[in-house]
């Protein structure tokens, strides 16, 4: 099986949160990642939409994802989101991650989560460290 | 009761979100909160420790909590945080909010994340937007 | 003349330090625009590089021509950069400002900066708060 | 002398833009850096008031005295700011930056840009990578 694959199988598989989401993983390669979830009652806040920590949390899974399927145990350093538009409940987001930048200690990554209309919802940054340590599976 | 607890406890009381992370308000007033959580281990990710959406969903409503108590309407339009230590299931996370500036129409508020130690684990800013919608109980 | 054009005219016209970047409008239009300048030396840090404010002014005057360009004055409340790569004296950076999305009452912006060779040297993003007052040229 | 501040001294020696933008440094230690400048004419913008790159410029030069003060050159990765006041010609800004968070490999910052009100006119937070370059004076 490609590399990428396997190890955010592995992460996934560990990630007890990703599970409780319902998050399931539509593509994964080197550097990038497309997830998807649908959104249930309980995810909701106050304002009876989902609250900003869900579109968060599928996005920094997909950050997850995307930088660490190089090989190389990567690390969030700083995550910046602008939630656009409310999601219902009901609705299924998706989550592309792709790479902007590379260095070889840091990562860029862009995640753009749209809803079912294709209408992008949330618009997330995210830069990881990369640690020296492989992933071993 | 004051305002801006009165607000608070309504949200709280809608927040399914807020309710299935066991957050707890432990201060609120206008401009401001102080709330807290623990860490379960369904919270976890792949590298067994909290998800950074738990932390980030903690932040995100003490910021809606802080920005709301006013009795204005405030919608989140940007925020970020930098996931400064790993926090282990059965920790107690403690967010603090205050307001950092005010316009007419926007807010702009500072949470810290501090574990038991004390070691501030999260650190999240976060602008609102005013609605010119009162919040009615 | 074009409104948009009219108006990132009028506002270049009044820039004194986008004038001292010695900033050119390749491109505006409503929500969008071009620019590019070239680095002087004058424009170095420490270490001999472009210092991170300069490709910061220049992605910040691309947010206020592609925000303005929609004939109401917009102000920027929330800006981050991230600095890719060193840029060397004498090098023409070009900074494309696109809109992301757009409120009501707020815009949300994504500006790349890229150097001769295409490749991106900063990633901006910016949201920025559409006052009620028009432009009047 | 202190070693911050002899590296501090060499960086302003070398650093053109800042002498450009008439920064003095107030006060600098490992961790931290206080600068003072005042705004000239030909630093504002088509509003009349100092261009967001002056006030991101100072608070990021503030962020490279005081990341790079402890001995070990350490270079921007992320950086964002809120301009929350206007800023007129003539006015004097002081940018105090203080250490939030420091692991073996990153920095995290906080920067305040105060007027000669004692005002709040710019929140600019800033995460480094510490490279494995010290400085050699």
């Amino acid at each position: 099986m490609d590399k990428a694959i396997e190890i955010v199988n592995h992460m996934m598989a560990q990630d007890a949160f990703s599970k409780w989401l319902g998050i399931e993983v539509v593509h994964a390669e080197v550097g990038s990642a497309v997830l998807s979830m649908t959104v249930r009652e309980e995810m909701t806040n106050g304002f009876k939409i989902a609250h900003g920590g869900i579109s968060y949390a599928l996005a920094d899974s997909a950050l997850a994802f995307a930088s660490n399927g190089g090989g190389t145990q990567s690390l969030s350093v700083e995550t910046s989101i602008n939630h656009l538009s409310p999601v219902q409940t009901g609705e299924t987001l998706i989550a592309t991650a792709v790479q902007i930048n590379e260095t070889r200690k840091t990562g860029l990554y862009q995640i753009d989560i749209t809803n079912s209309d294709g209408k992008c919802v949330a618009y997330f940054k995210g830069t990881v460290y990369r640690t020296e340590k492989p992933w071993k599976l």
